[in-house]
């Protein structure tokens, strides 16, 4: 059994660390606004499996409070990625040991690079979260849905890592707590797999103000979502990771069976936090592009919500989606 | 002068039909439900040119009550052209003589086909408005901006149709009545040119929930406008229609010295009215589709807007936009 951190219990990294402590798994919680609340309080997760509650909680206040551990799970939205890098350039030392591992649990592609440069060249998994959940209140996650977790480990040239020894131990703790954890060989393959669904879905869902439902229910957007789909199936071609052909309608059928759900990035609009713009979108059309592959279609969504996230940066910071 | 009668007395039929009427021009307007509140009250143009009372407006409460005139102006939104078409049908013999014209004043391309056929092979003209102006209430429009109307012919086979004697006649109605007229050789050339604006920027809008001075102000709308125009652009030399160089950074220049505007789409929208989708995106998509030359960015637009358009049709008819 590993020692986690979590830094970012949100919607992803609370679900986790509290399933994972609820199990007797040794966790850490790095709270900002929330430490006294939860403190008091403790974490609460509602959820279809069952509801916990965790009365006492191991929660550091900062980063000077973090004791060391094995994983430092980073579940932060990638907008707040440069700020954790440099707190952790600070802290990897006396937190991670020389075996220590940053698990990164976020959307997007290319993000484990500077997580890597930022812990000292320290092993970096990445983490795809098949989840639907939600933050809903001081200390509380609401999981609604899947929960799954696919870990890959990050490689300076971006080849296929292989299977390492911190990701079979962190699986077994995943599967300790009932949770299911898929291991990975290809972590750019993960990525851009669930950039598949990402960026349609992520993209649409903000740009119309829809749930999944309600894009799946009308065929322009379902045809739309299609062609999307398969120019994220040629940049991926293009960067060597060959996704099954058949993926793309799998994946439609996938969706139209799911219940109606409201994608991360729109609960993001819809709260008025700023969009993951950037790992969701720009990061992978600059990939595209590199490899000789652009997504024309992909290029209007990045533009869209480029607008639609400037207009929420602008807007009172806390308030709701501006229009 | 000519004898007019107006069909969509909105904010296009609306403005032109009082400005020619003021001028003296006889101008029949049929009207439906404000039949009887016009016949009482007239029709009120308020405008920075300086506002007009029309107090005796000559209305017609249905086709039966057409009179014979020499122009009929067709100003409906592209989404009641077949409702005007089975009017047209019965009632075109006798209130257009053999040289009677239909003068088309729409968005769009390709809809003066439908009309040559439903007037019985009459002369069609296209009119382009280059206008802001919007309904403000029963018997009220209210002018904002601009005023132009560029007229060309129609043509079975689409080659430029030259100048015919009705345009020049209606031209100089309109010139008479303080206005600007534009004759143009090539209506289809025109139709593409007024597109290249209408394409980016009453979409953008109405997904976008924007004024055009705010999607100028943001850099990556900016980019995201140009490179739809440039695909306009290359549609329009797929069709044989040649837009000049240069036009589209004209365009941009002139968009961002105008003053804030709602387009007439996301009135529409905002209003809960069914969307000029067809006529705008998808007419022009089919058009370059069958050239040779797709426009994909366009055709997010296209399903994104047929996504919205979807939801106001299946909304409250009245109501206000869905979201």
């Amino acid at each position: 059994m590993l020692r986690y951190a979590v830094v970012g219990s949100g919607a992803v990294g609370g679900f986790y660390g509290v399933r994972l402590a609820a199990a007797g798994t040794p966790v850490q919680f790095l709270l900002r606004h929330e430490a006294e609340f939860v403190r008091g309080a403790g974490l609460r997760l509602t959820s279809p499996d069952g509801d916990i509650l965790l009365p006492h909680v191991d929660v550091a206040a900062s980063w000077d409070e973090l004791r060391p551990c094995d994983v430092l799970v980073v579940a932060v939205k990638s907008t707040s990625n440069s700020a954790v890098h440099d707190s952790l350039l600070t802290h990897a030392d006396r937190i991670l040991g020389a075996g220590g591992t940053v698990l990164l649990a976020q959307n997007g592609i290319g993000a484990e690079a500077g997580y890597a440069r930022a812990s000292g060249d320290r092993e970096v998994l990445g983490g795809l979260a098949f989840l639907c959940s939600q933050r809903r209140g001081p200390g509380w996650i609401d999981h609604l849905d899947y929960g799954s977790l696919t870990i890959a480990a990050h490689t300076r040239d971006e080849a296929p890592g292989g299977i390492t020894p911190n990701m079979v131990a962190v699986a077994d703790d995943l599967r300790a707590a009932g949770l299911e954890a898929i291991l990975d060989e290809d972590l750019v393959l993960a990525r851009w797999r669930k950039l598949l669904w990402n960026i349609p879905f992520n993209s649409l869902s903000v740009i119309l103000d829809a749930t999944t439902d309600q894009l799946m229910a009308d065929p322009d957007t379902v045809e739309l979502v299609r062609s999307l789909m398969h120019e994220v199936v040629a940049a991926a071609a293009a960067e060597g990771r060959r996704l099954p052909p058949g993926v793309v309608e799998q994946l439609l059928a996938a969706t139209r069976a799911m219940r109606p759900y409201a994608t991360s990035m729109k609960l993001d609009a819809d709260a008025g936090r700023p969009l993951e713009v950037d790992s969701i979108l720009a990061e992978p059309l600059r990939r595209a592009e590199r490899a000789g592959c652009p997504m024309p279609g992909v290029d209007v969504l990045h533009r869209e919500l480029a607008f639609v996230d400037h207009r929420i940066r602008a807007a009172e910071p806390g308030g709701h989606r501006p229009r």
